[in-house]
């Protein structure tokens, strides 16, 4: 699928699971529930990846946008 | 529940309790009164949690949305 | 009462003491004049806390917002 | 090509592949898929590079414009 | 006086001597001139203090007011 | 020649090369194409530069204006 | 000379010479030519100071106006 702006690569990932790499260095797994331009993300059954495994569990979270580096839509 | 937006995620947290992880490492743990767009929070009952022990008692309390990483609403 | 917004939390702060605590780990305590969106706050009898002593008399001092973890209201 | 605008040097790297150096310093590798007037880049097929090796691949990727220090379009 | 926004605690300092305590830990003291609402300070008459001694002079200054973490104004 | 605003600066340096400075301590060298009021800044022919030499190539490159400290427009 | 505004203390010092310190430690001294309301700057016979001593030659210089502390007009 094309996309004309770089935000609609999450537009597919919705009730997907997603990773998100965040500038302290940890990474948030979950399944996104929502986002906005500012790339706030809610996730539910998300958990905190150290190695990729699982450190701990979070379930629901709001992770805040300008915390973020990068997301990876898992195929 | 579907929601729409991110911040859609803490409007069924309201008068619940939250966990704000913030970006110096510290995490408040609180009953969530009101938030904004930015993320600002009020909170009362709340503490300063380390290793998931209360550290010390906050009582009422605004955190300023910028100093967050993530929010846990506990369900 | 009930606050709709996060920053009403300091409305009723007005004239009393709070305690700022800011990101180069310092806490303000003083009575509280006035504060903006921002939440740059103006103070009065200011006094700056180490160790929850008084380091030093600050007397009426106006704190930049984007400096700020939190705020505390004394009850 | 003369260009008007900076980004518009992206224009001509639509679904060809960029390294993204980040503040981090990471480099990433990938397809440009989109971007926008932030830097945010949706890419695919992309690739953490560490000393000009494949460090790990990340297949689609979304990467936040703030967190980007430059863009190489590989011509 | 009463004041309604945190700033107007710098109008009465006009052509006053104030404090401006900075994030790289310096403080400039100085006769205020002028402010903004970016709290950018024009200043004449200031030093750097260092442990409340006068450091080096530096006469007419503007400061950016980014860099800024609270202003004291002398009574 | 006089100029109004400091990014007319950049005008006359438009094909010319231009060394842009970076808060990493990096330093860009290559022939400006393009920049905005963000001071994003398109160039070709860039290189990497070390003490003066040239560190490594990168060609046709898009750099962020966040990260620039100054620019220098070599005459 | 009484200024409204911080940024009219620039504006005497137009064509003469000022010194920007900025927030990585460094000292720009150089000819006002030009600035705007970010504290961007264009300088000519610009030179980094260390010590107060010449480190080394710029000319002409663009300085982003969010990497500056202060800014000293010398009289």
């Amino acid at each position: 699928m094309a996309i004309e702006r770089p935000l609609d690569a999450l537009n597919a990932a919705r009730n997907a699971f997603v990773v998100a790499e965040l500038k302290n260095g940890k990474k948030i797994r979950g399944k996104l529930l929502a986002f906005d331009i500012h790339l706030n993300l809610a996730m539910d059954e998300a958990e905190e990846l150290e190695n990729n495994e699982v450190k701990r569990k979070l379930g629901k979270v709001l992770i805040r946008g300008d915390t973020i580096i990068l997301i990876i839509p898992s195929e």
